[in-house]
């Protein structure tokens, strides 16, 4: 398929890749053009500008934020203008509900197609295509891009027609591995000033009922304290806390326990530690109470 | 061994079941004496008075809360005069760290020892013989007790010599229990009100990163909104959540959501759904947002 | 003076018709150009678009939000390139301090001065020309919007030269009315549910302690209970905590009230209350616990 | 009127000696009996024991905190016996709601009356007999504490004839103080942060909506930050603010700002805090933002 791919980052580049290596022809656009370059000898187009990569069947967006798709599609004009009539606009971003909708409606308005499908992974997933994607949009664009996830990911879930369903569910799913960290950090605060052991009760606890990958990752992270080791760091992080309350704002759902992880976030942020890893909250709620 | 075992409830009953089985001889006290009679069949005496079950090696407590032991230990100066100089109270029921140092200090001013082993496991765990012990007091005091472990799950934890520190252990692991419960019920009520499935949702993130039984039971169970089927009841989830806040306080650590459960168990409370399953915090969270 | 103004809703006309009763010479601009031709008997003048409104040596702007701000200065360009070389842009809106910093860039790049003025007081006050006017940039420019403040209300406080902290100074007075709002509803609620009568608390505690025209305001507004009454909607509301939080975040600072304030705001809405007082806040509270 | 009283605290003392000037005969019990002696000169007969204080027709209790009270009447069988058939326990402590359900009940049981009598006001207020006195229980029973009511304040509430509700009120009253310093602190933070002198900030708000002792009194003692000044300290303002969560359990009401309170209360703690001014709340708020 004739793909446009736009946004080369830390999950971008390496997705990019792989859907070369499947056989599809990209042209893409990277803010930092250096980047797109890179990607050259493996047979890419670098476009110059965003509009650039506009013109296959597919543009796949892959950015950090609203913002840069506020900008893209409703600062500069000519890049929906682009998008040649039926062309799908698969955004595989983790941004805010709100934003798919708005993007929806306006590629509704200008004969383009408006997919949303977001992805849990982190970039060593994405470079060995075992992402697992949630798709939302119309069933037969969702049918159009199939080729394009199977070269991403083993999985594709779709939950209906909707783009933003897909938005939220990836966001939800944020949400509760925010909510891990935080609650681990609050058992280990707690069981550190009780003089007990925070990494028996962690084995203890996911040699049973919370036998997760989640608990064992993040409960391992936690208790190394490497602040040089970052997955995905406290900006990231505040981010996307930010964006499950504005999901729970739009749907008029309240999340206290999402509330207490962005009080903990933007202390961690007080304390200059934006770029460490966002398991890092867990140091504020120990510092906090003199540990 | 010559035991006394003070608390016939839904965990005490078959715990003492399986400590006769193991061949020990025990007297029984309960509140409600027909209940301690069911064991006189096999073998056990019954003991008139809490006093009577004091004879033993070892006295197991196995109550609803502090406040019992509170009358036992404290109101009723019998109780402690009767235990044999050097006897040990094994106290496996979940109450507050504080009650656990006060107890220790008490015991030994009397001449006997105090040793806390609360236990992870529900009724049908101790009855299976399947029962998680964790175990804190003094080192001989806690091998003089393994007869009686092991006839009630096939592993104790210890945790060091001071007895708090079980407890500590035990409510943490509580709190992380109760902490999904309410993150599920946050994340549902979020994807309920956006459109998306949340079986789905609980599905696949199960399927992953979230593969642990707490994930898969209580999500199961809160999906299902079976109002008959209460393993624990909202009134004792609200006792086990003051345990972790009040521990916290002992130990100088906020429990922030600890905070955001207790409200949706008390809202619970007002709804009049104390003795439902705890996992109706969840409804609470549902109701409030019209769901 | 030659004023510009945009922006007539339920505070932007009183004031505007201050100014011009004040011999101040306006042009005016609004969304639905009915209104600004309300203005016109009075000797306004109505510029057909922002544009036209930005011809004079000041451009008083009174928006419901940052986005209007946005659109205004960053999505249409000529908006900014209109204002003459050295005029101000006197901005009263109750906006977040990142938008003021933003504005207050933007325009020092474009040769023009940005003010910062929000107000305190409700459309009453802005009749009256009793508004208290909070105001922060350079020295002189606000020396020159003097006479803008004189025909506005009897008192300008200035807090420095940084335009963003007349919002911060407005915001946190905001957030200190929501928070009585809150703390009236918290406590009606745990007095009525135990039989005591708020009227007498509340007529008790202002007769002392809290005698202030916030608690005495508010008290009243809750105890009748008349959704027909509506000084400032829950909508509203639900924005200016977001605005606190906002620049709680860009402070690097929690505001866990205000949390609390958002979340009890939101559950207003998912009751479809978005067209109430905000003080229906206390009703959600009540509401929870079966008042 | 014959009196006894027990407990001579920074509050009893002052209460004590002001009943004496009215022509009173008191009994007096003190856990430290030196300070009770100081009574001696004045007239008071110093009991030897709690019970000896008994022998009036009214027993005034001013005591720290429910367990006090708990030990008296539950712990010590001669206390409650020794009251006269009829005679009133006049209860003006700061006690959970609870606690007086559970005393009312039992001094019907044993033939003498309960009435609840907490207060409003200082060590400085007691001393000037300018104390707030919100009374609840039997009306006949209220109207023969008037003789002792008037020598202590110039005002008596009466809130029925349910002894908790006097409780409640007070609590509550003490709940609108917490939140004051809470949400002070949270501003304050916020405003520094963001630089903008709190100061004008306190002075612009109490010059207007504010304009209450409340905002007036502990704005000032926020803004000296006077470790050495302690009007009440952290230590007590925690058990307060428990008293306002464990109040809002009993009537099944959650006050989410309560444990917001609570836990800044608790950091305090953890920073070794205890004995300064409750109002230190609001450096826990600061420091744990890098002020």
């Amino acid at each position: 398929m004739k793909v446009g791919f736009v946004g080369l980052g830390a999950m971008g580049l390496p997705m990019a890749k792989n859907l070369i290596k499947a056989g599809h022809s990209l042209t893409v656009w990277n803010r930092t053009s250096a980047v797109a370059q890179q990607l050259e000898p493996a047979g890419a187009q670098v476009a110059a500008t965003p509009a650039g990569a506009c013109q296959g069947e597919i543009l796949i967006t892959m950015v950090s934020d609203d913002s840069v798709l506020e900008e893209l599609f409703f600062g500069e004009p000519q890049v929906m203008a682009s998008l040649p009539p039926g062309a799908i606009h698969l955004s595989m971003s983790t941004i805010s509900p709100a934003e798919s909708t708005r993007l929806s409606k306006a590629h509704a308005k200008a004969g383009s197609i408006y997919v949303s499908a977001p992805v849990f992974g982190r970039p060593d997933a994405a470079a060995g295509a075992k992402l697992l994607i949630v798709a939302a949009g119309p069933a037969t664009a969702i049918d159009r891009c199939r080729p394009i996830f199977s070269a991403l990911g083993p999985k594709t879930l779709t939950v209906g027609e909707n783009p933003s369903a897909a938005n939220v569910f990836k966001i939800s799913g944020n949400f509760l591995i925010a909510s891990v960290i935080e609650c681990l950090g609050e058992a280990f605060a707690l069981l550190r000033k009780s003089g007990v052991d925070p990494r028996l009760f962690l084995e203890t606890m996911t040699g049973g009922l919370f036998a997760a990958p989640v608990y064992k990752g993040y409960g391992a992270l936690i208790l190394e304290e490497n602040p040089e080791s970052v997955g995905f760091s406290v900006r990231l992080g505040l981010k996307d806390v930010k964006l499950v309350l504005s999901a729970g704002e739009t749907a008029s759902v309240p999340m206290p326990v999402a509330n207490v992880v962005r009080d903990h976030l933007i202390e961690a942020m007080a304390r200059g530690w934006q770029d460490r890893d966002w398991s890092s909250l867990t140091r504020v709620v120990a510092a906090d109470v003199g540990l």
